[in-house]
């Protein structure tokens, strides 16, 4: 059978022959059972996520190709792994296809999952393949974390201080280059290629949890509360929010901290700019909660792009403090956010 | 708010609405994070399997209630796991949502999903709730094995006896009752409710579980080979032949030993009956092939429904043997059971 031609549909190779294809993604030894057996770490706590992508409402063909779609998939959720402190084990990808949808962009999606997983050394371990009117995207990854450096949302104290561990706003930013290819003039192609990168191929930052436990071990190596924390995917704003409510407590955050891609400041306002990085999303950047010694620590130890944006406060409110004293302080609110059903 | 008004949409009560409704159905301590913690065993091997049902091809109003699907759709994924000899340790439900959706329709999915895994002490640990034209219910089911214990299809040994854990045919036939509720008038009312009941609210064997680890453990506490088989999802034929594909082997069943529901007698032909229980699928119990003494062991044990069909062969045909010595064997083939994309 030959997959290369552009016009070969779903319909015509039927389930077996997508199997084929898929099962080329795969290591050999997982196929063919009804689950995917996999060998876990005794002493580590398994940690389980779940996304899923609908055609027209979290991907489209104008914005993103198939390997984009793909990889912002497996990234997606290694992110979520890597906001609990878990080292990933696997993902199973489940697949709703309309029979007239290409062979070629199911390979291509393959693809754009399985270069993102190689990067992290993670395979997919199963899946199920069906029919559907729409194009629909299921996956669910798991990992492993030692329960001593789960991190979680409900665990930030007040005094602590709160870190990024890069630049917000670039995905924003790519995403709107995409669609209005004619604006920022005045962007180097160099600065248009990262940001529109950072929105196609965002990175999770699994790279951070082994300088958090070189950083966290020898201070406290059976403390259940030194860190607390989540991914930055639905905005900045969101995840210090989402974390002082789960937690009971407050934020107050310096607007000056909040670092933005350099080729903001000679393309947009300083309130787009604050907009894109508080509210934009997407940038997989992890927002964690810690003591000030260890904060400092992390920040350093991670370098460019990492910073200390805030403090963990009393009360309920998330304050976001301006340069200049004399500007009063902004008050966060979720609703600022997206609505997904709105 | 006040979910019991059978007009409310899901675009009425938006994300936090449907999240709050949700997450009653679920553990208190697992809901807030990006991602779920769970404990698993040492020395168990962990489990997944996954699952996606699109309205419209695996489930429909005219024939499924929102609980039955919910409690199918739970039920597949823990046969799943049984059909590898896993116990079950959770389950994430991803939900793809069109907004005129009722809130009554999605509460009633999640009681039938409930139901079904309250039966079997299992939580839903996590999900996923888009936005998407077409309803949709992706679920992934983790378990733990002893690896001594894995039930494989690829190991089955030439000799083997082949078993059944119940009779097969009874969900093809409630479904075709459910269908065309005026056949089969000389059914009394009992039967026809089994029948309905094994097509809506099938049953995951998992109760064999312990059996097969009882009979198994004390014969040969470190044997990696000596039980294979799979669940009976897709009809006892394509198990049958799925089974010596992946061992490569063949296997001769015997016509008069596949038992059926007793209704069948005074309803079908006996054409239609063994139709019914080779291709009919749905039943959920597990084919199994074992060395003949654990297998007699093992259906004894098994009691009501249980029984030896056949034998594992050399070669790779699976010939199904009639009665009558005179009447010649048939071969089955995977081409006469479903063809999902066809």
């Amino acid at each position: 059978m030959n997959t290369n031609l552009p016009s070969l549909k779903v319909k015509d190779i039927g389930e077996q022959g997508l199997l084929k294809i898929i099962q080329s993604f795969c290591p050999a030894d997982i196929i063919g059972d009804d689950a995917a057996v996999l060998t876990t770490t005794p002493q580590k706590s398994l940690v389980v996520t779940t996304d899923m992508l609908i055609d027209g409402v979290h991907f489209s063909d104008v914005t993103t190709s198939p390997e984009d779609a793909g990889w912002r998939a497996a990234a997606a959720n290694l992110s979520d792994l890597a906001a609990m402190g878990a080292f990933p084990l696997g993902i199973t990808v489940g697949l709703g296809l309309p029979g007239d949808l290409s062979v070629a962009w199911i390979e291509k999606l393959y693809q754009g999952i399985t270069e993102c997983l190689q990067k992290y050394n993670v395979s997919i371990v199963g899946g199920d393949i069906v029919r559907s009117p729409i194009t629909t995207l299921s996956i669910t990854a798991f990992g492993e974390v030692k329960p001593d450096l789960i991190i979680r949302r409900s665990t930030a104290q007040i005094g602590d201080t709160i870190i990024v561990t890069g630049i917000h706003g670039a995905s924003r930013a790519g995403l709107e280059l995409l669609l209005n290819p004619e604006i920022a003039q005045n962007l180097k192609t160099t600065e248009k290629t990262a940001l529109i990168a950072a929105h196609q191929r965002p990175i999770p930052r699994l790279d951070v949890l082994p300088i958090i436990e070189e950083i966290l071990l020898p201070i406290s190596p059976s403390s259940h509360l030194l860190i607390s924390g989540m991914d930055s995917s639905d905005g900045l704003a969101d995840a210090v929010l989402q974390i002082c409510r789960a937690s009971g407590v407050g934020a107050i955050l310096e607007q000056s901290k909040i670092s933005v891609p350099s080729a903001f400041n000679h393309w947009l306002t300083p309130e787009q700019s604050l907009n894109y990085a508080l509210y934009g999303g997407e940038d997989f950047e992890l927002v964690l909660c810690l003591p000030p010694k260890t904060a400092s620590a992390l920040v350093e130890k991670l370098g460019t792009g990492a910073a200390i944006i805030g403090t963990i406060t009393p009360g309920s409110e998330v304050n976001l403090k301006h340069e200049n004293a004399k500007i009063p302080n902004q008050v966060l609110t979720l609703s600022q956010g997206f609505q997904h059903f709105s």
